[in-house]
């Protein structure tokens, strides 16, 4: 269910402001009434932020209770008073919530290079303790930068007789080009599942979805997916191979694949949403590849914000791409709501009606479907067009 | 001797307009009047242009004595019509000038994906072959494309007693981020030299100059160097390993960097020319990987069009290059005419004067110094901003 959020058993939920930022929410808590199974994936830029690092070794215990989020600060190039203020920031809302220290994650996004405003933290830390109920939207708002719009997914699958529920919530925007881990992402689930298991679901999962957007080819220093499963709608444990796996695999794909797609369609500046298909590659790698390179294209991205039908960029963003393929094997179309047109048929470029193209690529969702013809390697990924307002928005962030 | 084009001894040129683009010049061609000793590099995208195609086989011979270029089409993703054309184009003028068919390269650059007009190629053939004179400019300003000025480079350097010139002309503008080779770039020399070592000093000279630049990201279809030396200042045979050799290399390769910056001064849309000084990397490769990735990122592009002193961006594109390096040991510094200040030392944010670094970054010219402090491994990438006019250029570049 995209775009709403549904309560999994046993969490609360807190959004404040808590000074970071200027007027807008700044500090979020996801909290489980029980321990639970945890994952999480995170960046591969060498440089990480402060709670990434943090977080790396919360992940090895395979168990957390709540996830601490700020927006306004990422936390980033602070050096070891980053890591002593993400260490201090878990602990002091532990000792409120009263849990464990080492059960909480603790998440940053926004400006690089600043130490924490700790004072503020703290005097927010013990607002989001008091402030805990059943409404995610706060802290949906709470974890936001640049993005226009709050982005959530819920989607709930019956395992041994019980309903169970997966919801996500995420931000995006800027620097989006994930690789092996996205922009914040925390997952909540009331499912019983083992940390192994979620684990690896997570890291298959962010594969077709959080590594198939790209924003502007930046992949940021904070970059986390947190997953938290605690178990409480009362279903048996969800083992590895079994008919609830799947189940729970296919709800759990769905969830992250459509937190994915809502932030590249608020991604920065962005007024189109693209959707690159590739089908007939090679391997499903080459496919990632393709699809992948043709999304990241500044020239394919400014060519859709121009509504152009400039399939030429698109062939050469696949043919730069690494991947293998016969650009003489290539057939391309256009498709949208307004229709679909074909441009290229067996690596000939054919005729076609500009106005019938313009009007297919006006549409605020547009589709290109590139079959290769060699195998049956298939990838979806998505971007979105490169604007005036991207430009604008980061020429200059700062101020 | 940047901006400048002396004539090396031997050659020839016309530019005139075909009819090709609507009212600029649009086809060149460089003559010299004996055979020449042949070397080029073209892209590594698996989608080659027909002209790309015809050249590597031309290469193969080691000699020749034109090229003839065309503007407004790129005769890419145009089948096996596109080969024909090119092959008729190369028979025609090889006739016109009574030189052997294969002693003929040709390039096109332009719109992707449209047959050539032979009609207009045939008429311009004949035009270009009796325009032939002493004035490199109209064939300079006629292999342009959204370029706003001609790029021009020449070095003399004395072989044998003898003066050798070395002179380059280039096109750039968008799709820049050669790999292996880069948009197209015509050198002529009167020295005397064997293909072979021609070849593999174009080979290393294209390493430290084409490869280290980029607009936009994009590795185009078309990007093509190619080098005639004919022999015709009378030095003696330039072999590797001699003196002569050193300073001939060391002469060709300010052409090549001279004419790679040009590119990317006069990227598309640039107002700002940026340089990346990678210091103290591992190695070679990695201060490579690390300067071009911070030279390809849309955000430090976007904050250096907002003229913003945004370190963060800078480490963070380092960080997701591939290469590996400590960040917690780098110093940043920003360069310019107006100064130099640094942000960042041994991974740790200084604090710094705003107005003073607005006003660094404010020049034309920016340079940013990363010293990694690891290891003796150095390389200079150069790029521009992102700006309006960027995607301005290329939200319709078609029409």
């Amino acid at each position: 269910m995209e775009g709403r959020f549904l309560n999994p058993v046993g969490y609360s939920y807190a959004g404040i402001h808590a000074g970071l930022k200027k007027r807008k929410k700044d500090m979020a808590l996801i909290v489980s009434d029980r321990m639970a199974t945890s994952a999480a994936a995170f960046t591969t830029n060498v440089v990480k932020a402060a709670p990434v690092i943090y977080d790396m070794g919360i992940l090895k215990g395979g168990k957390a209770q709540a996830i601490l989020v700020n927006s306004g600060n990422a936390n980033a190039c602070t050096g070891t008073r980053g890591l002593e203020d993400a260490g201090h920031s878990a602990a002091l809302i532990a000792h409120e919530l009263d849990i464990p220290e080492d059960a909480v994650f603790v998440s940053s996004t926004g400006v690089i290079g600043v130490p924490l405003d700790m004072e503020r933290i703290e005097g927010g830390i013990k607002e989001l303790a008091t402030s805990l109920g059943d409404d995610p939207i706060p802290a949906a708002e709470a974890i936001l930068t640049t993005d226009t719009k709050t982005k959530l997914a819920s989607v709930e699958v019956e395992i041994d007789g019980k309903s169970v529920t997966i919801s996500g919530m995420a931000k995006g925007s800027g620097m989006i080009h994930p690789n092996m881990a996205t922009m914040l992402c925390f997952i909540i689930t009331d499912a019983t599942i083992g940390h192994e298991a979620l684990q690896k679901l997570l890291g298959k999962g962010i594969c077709d979805s959080f590594n198939m957007i790209s924003v502007d080819g930046d992949t940021s220093t904070n970059d986390s997916v947190i997953v938290l499963a605690n178990g409480a709608s009362g279903c048996g444990e969800i083992e590895e191979g079994s008919t609830a796996y799947a189940a729970f695999a296919a709800a759990f794909d769905q969830v992250l694949g459509e937190l994915a797609r809502q932030i590249v369609k608020d991604g920065e500046g962005a007024s189109r949403f693209i959707e690159m298909r590739v089908t007939g590659a090679s391997s499903k790698a080459d496919a990632r590849t393709l699809a992948r390179a043709v999304i990241s294209s500044s020239l394919v991205k400014a060519a859709f914000f121009g509504a152009d039908a400039n399939w030429g960029r698109i062939l050469c963003a696949m043919g730069y791409s690494g991947a293998s393929f016969n650009p003489d094997l290539v057939d391309l179309d256009f498709i949208s709501a307004k229709g679909k047109i074909r441009v290229l048929e067996g690596g000939v470029p054919l005729p076609f009606d500009e106005d019938e193209a313009k009007a297919i690529l006006l549409e605020k969702e547009v589709a290109v479907l590139a079959d290769c013809h060699q195998g049956d390697g298939e990838a979806v990924a998505w971007g979105c067009d490169l604007t005036y307002d991207y430009v604008k928005i980061n020429g200059d962030y700062r101020s």
